[in-house]
């Protein structure tokens, strides 16, 4: 399959790109290297540096003896978009080329715009570049949790059978997020719906939880071929941070009672939910929404888990609480489905004590590279 | 009361300022004559001429004795939208700022990614306005009862009360439209909503049906201070288009069936709901919804009453199925509440053949200016 990857510098692009590669697909990556800028400009660098994109498709290359093309540009912009389709005509694109953080939406207006901007943007021309260069292919889009927020009744997969009045009628599954970032995703999803109705699209969306982890199959213990492993409070994914002030000897910092319960997932499942996702894909006219995660988690019991998995290696980790920065429920129902990926094939990598452990020795190594001062500033949502 | 009307050049946006403004408000208008642009450029002239803002404003000043500000620019751009806000500190700001098509917005790819940024980001800048400069301004906000679609159940005002496996949530109400443009009408209350729940902002969404008409009250039978009345497909509403195709002698074109239900209303009520809505403004961390139509025809029917009014006046009216080039269920259940408005004092003003009469005499003064190929182009959704 010709599979498109649209994000592939990203944390999650480039490992889907080795992993796909390494199936047998024809992969290429698309990037500006949007979250590299934005990661330097707001001074918070990766835990080791991770070459550009020709690089690594060099050194896959080198290991795997597999092409993976790469096209360096700005999805917002048609030209560069219609450029990419008639160069690598794909059977299939994965959608990850938005701008990932909550916190950075939420630090300015100016980051808010750009946000809202590139994310709607790049959706809206994937679905025109579909349209118009390969209305067969199916899209792979990542959601995420977030747009469901934390209602009061079981969360579907994507999907929501309302009976009112004595009448029935099936509905997309009402969102409500707590980030604007977490927003442009729910408007990604009522536009990719639209196009899927009028159209005829083929849509998978993929409503992740936060990732954590940083070696995949085919990254093995090359760190040039690992995805960025950000720990500052705006790029690292929550367990990912607090691994490494586990390691700085800084207090995880648990924001409020820690009670907020989110589905979490290694980057090792991530993969394989995207491959499976591709491998069986959703029909014409079909908007597929999976729930992507493997176990729910609260805040506090993550920090506790480190701490212990942290204490066992003479690690001395605290836990800290911390007003609550962000505008979210503390404490809150929580219920999840998630057995479609399951159903695929999906066999869950789940957290142990044996991972983290893997984890904070990898970060171990990188101690002295560490930052403290960027892992928190306190971005506040009001 | 300090009210900024954002889009106050549009077909609702002009009419709104001298009701306001004849009832005592301190009115200001914004705008950078996108619909107006677009009309030209897509060969859409209306009916007569319609003075530019300023003049607009200094013929209303001659005949009411009250000032109406105007400001120029493009509210996609925050060094306008900061300086109109510094210049006049509202009290409320009336969001009409936005490309109202959807067949334009269905028209290309550019027409899409125009509707898109545009809507948006007028949108995200009245948000962030709101929050800088003046953060206990009431926001009044047109959407569109077309987020809602066609669902199967009744059509609450904006909420869901939703009971799951024994538990209960109130949702938003899902939304499913049939166009672009509905669209980002959606993605604008999901932003709002957002915003509404982080920051407290005030707001109303005022979800509107097709609205007819031309005069009201401010308006007189002067047609310099007559609204915008486009009548062909991309910018004119189904019943003003048919009351030129009624004088023109071509074919009312009624797409498909005809028995698409819609809930309309004159545009008379529409200055009056947004006057109303302002006069009782919501609370803080309050969005507000009202469905705001007052009452429900099928299109077969306002081609019936049209064809009846307009016989009556001796003009040959046919009316003409042809294949619906929308993509959009032609039978379905329709059943909107819209108590709301009335709640409030909203008289409504019905549709009657004397109201059609009224409208068909002033459509004939101008019949030599119909351009009937303009009328109907097809723009197709699929």
């Amino acid at each position: 399959m010709k599979i498109l990857i649209l994000g592939g510098d990203g944390y999650l692009g480039w490992p889907t790109a080795m992993h796909l590669s390494a199936r047998g697909h024809d992969v290429a990556c698309v990037d500006n290297y949007l979250r590299r800028n934005l990661c330097s400009n707001e001074d918070g660098d990766p835990l080791f540096p991770t070459p550009r994109l020709p690089e690594r498709a060099s050194i896959w290359k080198s290991v795997s003896g597999k092409d993976v093309q790469v096209f360096i540009g700005d999805l917002t912009q048609w030209d560069f978009v219609s450029e990419v389709f008639r160069a690598f005509t794909p059977d299939a694109i994965v959608h990850y080329a938005e701008q990932p953080s909550a916190p950075y939406s939420m630090l300015s207006r100016r980051a808010a715009s750009l946000t809202l901007a590139n994310n709607l943007q790049t959706t809206a021309n994937c679905v025109f570049a579909v349209r118009e260069f390969c209305p067969q292919a199916q899209i792979v889009k990542l959601g995420t949790m977030g747009e469901y927020g934390t209602p009061n009744i079981d969360i579907e997969e994507g999907w929501l059978d309302v009976e009112h009045k004595g009448r029935r009628q099936r509905f997309l599954y009402p969102r409500q997020a707590s980030s604007l970032y977490h927003t442009t995703k729910i408007m990604d999803t009522d536009m990719l719906w639209f196009y899927v109705r009028t159209w005829g699209l083929a849509v998978t969306d993929l409503m992740q939880g936060p990732v954590y982890g940083i070696t995949t199959q085919e990254s093995g213990s090359d760190e040039r071929l690992m995805p960025f492993f950000n720990y500052d409070e705006l790029f690292g994914t929550v367990l990912n941070r607090f691994l490494v002030q586990a390691v700085a000897g800084v207090p995880l910092t648990v924001y409020g009672s820690g009670k907020q319960i989110r589905g979490y997932l290694n980057i090792i499942d991530t993969v394989n939910c995207v491959r499976l996702a591709l491998e069986k894909p959703a029909g014409p006219g079909e908007l597929r929404v999976f729930n992507q995660l493997t176990e729910t988690f609260d805040v506090l019991t993550l920090a506790d888990m480190v701490q212990k998995a942290g204490n066992a290696m003479n690690l001395d980790v605290r836990v800290q609480h911390i007003p609550n920065p962000r505008k979210e429920a503390e404490e809150h129902y929580y219920n999840p489905a998630y057995t479609g990926l399951a159903d695929l094939g999906l066999k869950p990598t789940l957290l142990t004590d044996e991972i983290l452990r893997s984890m904070l020795q990898l970060v171990l190594k990188h101690k002295a590279s560490i930052r403290p001062q960027s892992i928190f500033r306190g971005v506040k949502w009001a």
